[in-house]
């Protein structure tokens, strides 16, 4: 599988999946065992004061946990249908997002054993060093 | 603020809050600490298989454990404008639900302090004893 | 394997791992799927005012779990050789002990699938009701 | 506080917490809001097949969390007597050590917030980029 061709899956996922359609999601990047998403800024996901809901950062880490995990298997001729299954995801929560800001999730599967890929990532709107959440996640590898 | 009252209030969060609009949640009951919330099953909310998406199981977990946090604080007729904010959030996925099952989650804020809410929760279909997911949250306790 | 079997077992097992000996954890009860244990109160594990420390609770919790998963597994005469390894671990710590009190941890595995055992614990000293600190872990199954 | 002078508190901490002495953990380094500290390998703290045992692997992460946690307050000349408590702990677990070999954790507190400091923390025993087992944890602020 080409570069390319993960590129048009991982889009395709994004758009496809109903909740992640409704947010509004966006595929930022994607590569072996790293994905990024977008949430564009939008009145009707306020939670209060023009910022982003908490719960909607939420929904956003986890799908883009999952893109990261699903993502390191790309480019795995030898076992092409591998899938996984969310086993855990903690989330802490730093701060609000800043007032009409878009929230960018990046995910990377720092470790994939034969049973389990392990996951982390942040989340933040203007500087990735100043977090709005931060996640680690692990997901149960389903070989065929 | 009298029971009744306690659940007026509830359920018009439930039904305000747009991305629990979005995923038709309703309210189970509410009660001092306790919190529970049902997603009723709906094609447009399927992973796979006839089965609710994870993303939408963590949601309807990450509003119930809000919800439980927050109705910790009725009766306290001596601090009414207390407000929460999510510390952190641990969800363990046990298993899928069943096809064409609503899934329900009950949370309970099992203890509080002068800063933090600790609230735990399970997520099931059919027997609460067999769950599909289970949480562990904190919240910040905001006074005025 | 009798329960008197499974006892005599797990006694051994808390006895006998360094970790555990040094601190002085006991053996409390063990059942199918469950397990106490409870770490004395000395003046050499305590962190201040007379309060045993929290990094020994954690080291309580950590054992019990484990003490949990692994007892999931008795009674099972068709598969007796499966073993666990600790994926994951979450504590959430409420309060300091009291004052020359000894801490219990109760561990309960309350769901077991083919690959995963998943775990809640409480630590407290006088009254479970009004814990010390709690636990969620995820164990890896290791079939033969 | 000069760097010196925390470098002297720390190693002091590390070798005077009981649990810490009697597991042999010694101080790798220490600077404002970062900390790394050891567990030698030990016959005594083997698991099994020559390896540190895991829940010696908790304690080191649990202590170096901690050590991070609270020199994120290293400089603070205006508020000197803050502390902290820890408040929750998750540790995902990777693999298990390589025999015979010291396992090191480095912890960072990467955000400080008026009321939590946030911390991750990887350990590892020969390549930081292939950890034995990684943690997000969160300590509660407590200013005088």
């Amino acid at each position: 599988m080409t570069l390319g061709e993960m590129q048009t899956m991982a889009a395709h996922m994004v758009a496809s999946v109903p909740q992640s359609q409704a947010l509004g999601l966006t595929l930022v990047s994607v590569e072996p065992a790293r994905g990024a998403m977008r949430v564009p800024w939008r009145a009707d996901l306020v939670g209060e004061a023009d910022v982003i809901a908490g719960g909607v950062v939420t929904t956003l880490i986890d799908h883009c946990c999952g893109l990261a995990a699903v993502s390191s298997f790309f480019g795995n001729i030898s076992e092409p249908s591998i899938a996984t299954a969310t086993l855990d995801l903690r989330i802490d929560y730093m701060r609000p997002a800043a007032p009409r800001a878009d929230v960018i999730c990046e995910a990377h599967c720092y470790k994939l054993t034969r049973t389990i890929a392990f996951v982390r990532a942040t989340a933040f709107d203007l500087d990735r060093e100043d977090p709005v959440a931060t996640a680690q996640a692990a997901f149960i590898v389903k070989r065929p």
